[in-house]
């Protein structure tokens, strides 16, 4: 059976070090000491070791049952979910005033990391009643903030978001759910919703489901598109729970993955359903959180790659096959351990490198989204804005290719369920999808955000990276392994964005037939600044006197590991984006 | 559920306009006119469109069972192999003298690709039973091949191999599986192996296991392990059977894919075993059908991305989502079927042009094998022992990925198990790790096959891309769109083998640390040498007025696509190989 560890060091890493988050003004970010923050850390790490990774396998092996209208969750899954909600950590990040901790969404996402990795099935529940919350908070009537959130906080009660229908996933004009107003002010929805995580389970008394809806005689297309609360009990205005709202499930989805969380087809049968925000605004509603659902999809995609390198490090260590060809490391053994293979090692370093480096960007992203939130900063809105569809395309892309490779290195035994790295794969693959399909984040940031506000925002990203090489460019320790390949990585982002402006306007389909490479040039570049930074980081730990040198020399090992043999892969990204459209456009559908 | 159709007309081009094979002189391809081909992979089509297929997704779902000792097979397996063994399939590429029909190997890959497309799981009882076929064939004493062939041809005995053991996987030597010598000259074989596909299952009347042991006093490690036949089921001298031979099966595994076929832990007690070749020189008898068994394994990968590729087309055009942004598609529907889409016909390209280079280079490498055993030709030999690893990791490893690619198309409906995507993805997943992990290959090409008889056989690869551009450089519609890039692409993998010359004698990690880079710069560059060709041959058919332009027409952009798209790559992985092994070595395992 798998097993997991919370990287503790390696968050506190970025958060310090990196981040430096205590010294920041951001409100709330003074309480981020050092030791605060490990405790933090080593606390949801206890949990997740002991409590949420341990039903990780037997919950894939087993999945949700259903039966008789009601799903049941994987054995021991309740009371895992107890823990979870009386260690508070389901409102780690929330609003006091309804129950929350009010910690920072970095520190939120550092945990999150945690929990997901040891159990993304598991943690989805509360994931998904966080979003429901967000959106709840961010436009809901203080009558409805009362009403809903305190049990939400605390996942007495959990959500769930009701987007897709069967004939539509991404073009949601397309849906036809519907809203009926009536005269109190409600409305009666009925509709048939797909491929809802967590639509129904055993964990909670009440499930608050958000559901996109068309109220009738409202606009066509998208823009007649409302959002809805609508509970599966009626909430008495006392609080306690009355009648059965009409919402029923369906059926359940046989899947490839995350077994242990029920994808439930939601029927909604003259439900009650209250407007959230503005009649035929639903869209935006939804979109207000977004980003930082995406950013939590790119969290889950890093902490499966995680999850299967912890695995693989420790199977590589332990399995012994054939020799060092420079010489024998285990002699009283009859073989020595596969560590000792370079491609072994090329695979291992291929992971380390990325999660250390996607970590690093993830929580940075996450910082940006407090400093939006918490101080109003317009251009850390524009540049996190910018920046999400990379971190949920880019992190879930190769998060899952690392899956891939970590289950590469177990050979036979890792294709068998049994060590669990099938599982690694199978459920880091949804991340490439849910939350919109990676060729959806790429087209929004190609045909979206990179224009945005006149393209000030990639400009911006753009002086970042110039200034840190400018800053650090006498400093030899990071010139030749950090700063030429950020800058060579920078540039060649810089040809494709250009490219794109020279070629797009006379078609766009020059700019959209690169969005896939050029959300993955940006993902190597941003990975290449983390990298960077994280050098200069350490150096700068190394020189004032850090007891733990061994850890820093790793990271800058770490780091030129990464700059050496996954930045190249800007300059093949910025070819094909350079080939154009003209061959990928060319053929008729029909010579497919 | 999915669908699958024979690509005939695609492996038609590549068998006659790109090899020619009826005007070749190899023994037997005179009787491979375009008319005979045609017929027989139609004739395997309808076989695996109609057969096969349907069995599928539902072998998928339902599985191997393993009860009272026995393995049963999923529904309709037994009555599908009945009508592979009445077609007279099985015995396609066999020896007349055993009831084999000795069409060369070309076609039998060919015909191979179309039913492991239709359906691996299936397809594999057929292909061990070959491997093991052609391990007796080319080792077995004349009584050996008398009694055992003409069964194992027709199918109504299968075989399988038996390598594996729980410690060891590619480290055979350390093989514990014992083999006591008799007075009759038989041995009693006792120990236990492990991963043995279709080790045990309801299909054929007795199995014919082949089985990797030591004999008692033997030298140590790997040249002290000898091969031999071990029937589950005695066969007795008039051609009946006898006893059970104390070969019994100790459970099946539980994996990520090929579930329909049993992958099963065998247990030997004092099992009778008849020595295959020579004593101690079991290595040797199994190598001399690796390059077969890992072209067959190539070509698995090739298979499933065909299959997925295939499906995703089909969606692609059906699923109506979004508008093309460079006007409306389809004016009289909701939206536009997805296949407008930029980034959803890069994927598919992708694809495409993978997939139909991938088919080229499989099977020009499979007419190299016909040289070697039809024609005798050394040179062809080791060319193809050089381009194996290739064909074996490169082919499986972007063959998984296009699986990949293929269930993102479906977005949601690619997850769930419904549309039959996950399957190709985990079925695919396989190929990468048996007969070899594709880390192995990598190994093998670049620590043994690359240095192999000083260097000759690379020589003739580059000799021949080289030969080719010369030969067509005053063509002008080949220059700038296939040989400038094949030319780059064949100066990058010089460049990189030029660098494991100048550096691994130094230190060897400098090249094993560039193995898996090296494997797929390769893989690029013979599947650009194969685009040239196919370019030159679909001009030279547009020349000749072949009336189906547009097909030709296809093949031309799908090739600049290959060039434009996929060759970029090359110096990616370069630039990887050329950062030599110092970050990929420098930690001590204890960083990990």
């Amino acid at each position: 059976m798998p097993s997991y560890t919370a990287p503790v060091k390696d968050i506190q890493f970025i958060l310090h070090d990196l981040l430096g988050v205590s010294t920041s003004d951001i409100q709330g970010y003074d309480e981020l000491e050092a030791d605060f923050t490990a405790a933090v850390l080593e606390e949801a790490g206890k949990v997740a070791s002991g409590v949420i990774a341990p039903i990780n396998a037997s919950g894939d092996q087993e999945g949700c049952t259903f039966e008789n209208g009601l799903v049941t969750t994987p054995k021991g899954f309740k009371q895992a979910f107890e823990v979870m909600k009386e260690g508070g950590w389901t409102g780690l990040d929330c609003d006091p005033e309804y129950g929350g901790q009010n910690m920072p969404y970095v520190l939120g996402t550092a945990v999150g990391e945690i929990f997901s990795g040891a159990n993304q099935a598991f943690t989805m529940y509360q994931g998904l009643t966080h979003g429901a919350y967000s959106a709840i908070h961010a436009h809901g009537t203080d009558a409805q903030k009362a009403k809903f959130l305190p049990k939400m906080v605390s996942c007495e009660w959990t959500g769930t978001m009701n987007l897709t229908e069967s004939h539509c996933g991404t073009d949601l004009g397309l849906m036809r759910t519907k809203a009926d107003p009536q005269s109190d002010g409600s409305y009666k929805i009925t509709g048939e919703k797909i491929f809802i995580s967590a639509g129904d389970h055993d964990l909670s008394d009440n499930t608050i489901h958000l559901v996109l809806a068309k109220i009738a005689g409202g606009p066509e297309g998208i823009k007649g598109v409302s959002l809805f609360i609508v509970p599966k009990y009626i909430v008495n205005d006392d609080g306690t729970l009355g009648a059965a709202n009409g919402v029923s499930v369906g059926s359940i989805e046989e899947k490839m993955g995350i077994h242990a969380n029920a994808t439930c087809v939601m029927v909604y049968n003259d439900s009650v359903g209250y407007l959230l925000g503005e009649e035929h605004k639903g869209m935006r509603a939804m979109f207000t959180m977004m980003n930082e659902a995406r950013i939590g999809v790119g969290m889950q995609g890093l902490a499966q790659a995680e999850a299967a390198y912890q695995n693989a490090v420790i199977y590589a260590k332990d399995r012994l096959q054939g020799r060092d060809v420079t010489g024998v490391k285990n002699p009283d053994g009859p073989a020595d351990p596969i560590i000792v293979h370079p491609d072994v090692r090329r695979n291992l370093m291929d992971q380390k490198s990325f999660v250390e480096g996607g970590r690093a960007f993830l929580l940075w992203s996450a910082s940006l989204i407090d400093q939006v939130h918490r101080a109003g900063d317009k251009d850390a809105d524009g540049l996190v804005s910018l920046m999400t569809p990379v971190v949920k395309g880019f992190l879930t892309d190769k998060g899952f290719d690392m899956t891939v490779q970590a289950q590469q290195v177990f050979g036979g035994h890792g294709y068998i369920e049994e060590h669990g790295m099938s599982q690694f794969v199978r459920d880091a693959r949804i991340t490439q999808i849910y939350e919109g399909a990676n060729g959806v984040q790429a087209l929004d940031l190609v045909g979206r955000k990179l224009a945005l506000d006149g393209g000030k925002h990639v400009m911006a990203f753009f002086e970042i990276v110039k200034t840190f090489i400018k800053e650090n460019e006498a400093d030899g320790a990071l010139k030749a392994d950090f700063l030429e390949p950020l800058k060579q990585a920078s540039k060649d982002l810089q040809a494709a964005a250009m490219y794109f402006m020279q070629n797009g306007m006379a078609n766009p389909n020059h700019a959209l037939a690169g969005s896939n490479d050029f959300m993955h040039l940006f993902g190597h570049t941003c990975l290449g600044l983390m990298w960077a930074r994280m050098a200069k980081a350490a150096n700068a730990a190394l020189a004032t006197g850090a007891s733990d040198t061994a850890f820093y020399e790793t990271k800058l090992t770490t780091g030129r590991y990464y700059m050496a043999r996954h930045l190249p892969a800007t300059g093949m990204h910025l070819a094909r984006i350079q080939s154009g459209s003209d061959t990928v456009m060319a053929l008729d559908a029909e010579a497919f």
